[in-house]
């Protein structure tokens, strides 16, 4: 059974969609564990209340590389083979990345490379565009540019606003982030510069 | 009957497609004049031989300005309403925006704001997305900017190259040029921000 670590800061409603994934049979691997760096994120209880283990990772008086250092070992302890974030609201370190290449994922709730960084979904809105969606990509040394596995499409409509939209979103990012996820666990796929080429 | 103006620099196939639309009853408009930039862009041969008016506007020694102030002679001249963009492969001054200002429409073939600027299916391409798609935009002042009219989506399939990606792109372009058109010749839109809002 492939081995799960999740980051979150927050409920993770990313996290809850995979392990629902798992419950319900549709992805084949185990939450391994749950680790937050936010010591009042939801998604701890919400993790306990599932029986997973979640713990979570001060980062008072840590810089970066040292508090990533601490994220890597409780990884590593746990045998994790692939990390997904969820909502997880900091930036990793290069040698955190280092530590899990091409085995680190992020979804992120537009279609990227639009929309990069906070509150995508109001930028989209507030762009103007009619298309929007979701995106779940492999993590690299920079913000929200990996290679991409999957992207969901959903429409802007008149009647939107960026609430609305958002939430239109999130129900694609629940689906497709349990997909993308067994798409990697499962191997069937190459990378070819940037592009994630699923084999079937 | 509305008056459109289409600028275009080779065979303008989303000129083909708008001048389609009005043949078969979709589109209610006319084309008043097609201006090219270039003597040998066979979208000239093609309006002529669709009984069109059609003029080469030559740029030899004029600055833009002088240039832009030629083609909006000629599309006032020929009483043009709203001037569309198919192929037209020059810069527009910001002088020539401001004399028709959001009468000015483009189709770029990306999802904006994603990938503007030249070559935007191989950028997409090489970028590794997953959904593409084309976009019908208003006209400012910068590259590939303007509020957006419509958009439409395509998949990029595992199978495809950058040419098929286009060919499948280009399909969509033909199709959302004239309803975008459409919906700005009838009027029934408003603009919030950079929002253009259908009102149906």
């Amino acid at each position: 059974m492939k081995r799960l670590g999740i980051l979150l800061s927050g409920r993770g409603s990313n996290f809850e969609a995979i392990a629902r994934s798992i419950e319900e049979g549709r992805l084949n691997a185990e939450i391994a564990v749950v680790i937050s760096n936010r010591a009042e994120a939801p998604g701890i209880e919400i993790a306990l209340a599932r029986g997973l283990k979640a713990v979570h990772i001060s980062s008072k008086g840590l810089d970066r590389e040292a508090y990533d250092a601490q994220l890597v070992k409780e990884l590593k302890e746990n045998h994790v083979e692939l990390v997904c974030l969820a909502g997880y609201m900091r930036m990793l370190s290069a040698s955190f990345v280092r530590e899990f290449p091409m085995r680190i994922l992020n979804i992120h709730p537009s279609l990227l490379p639009a929309f990069p960084g906070l509150d995508a979904q109001h930028q989209a809105f507030e762009y103007g565009v009619k298309i929007s969606g979701c995106t779940v990509h492999f993590v690299d040394e920079q913000l929200d540019h990996g290679p991409i596995v999957l992207q969901a499409h959903v429409p802007v409509l008149a009647t939107d606003d960026s609430d609305t939209l958002a939430a239109r979103i999130l129900k694609e990012e629940h689906r497709i982030y349990s997909e993308a996820v067994a798409i990697v666990l499962n191997g069937r796929y190459r990378v070819e510069g940037r592009r994630v080429i699923e084999e079937v």
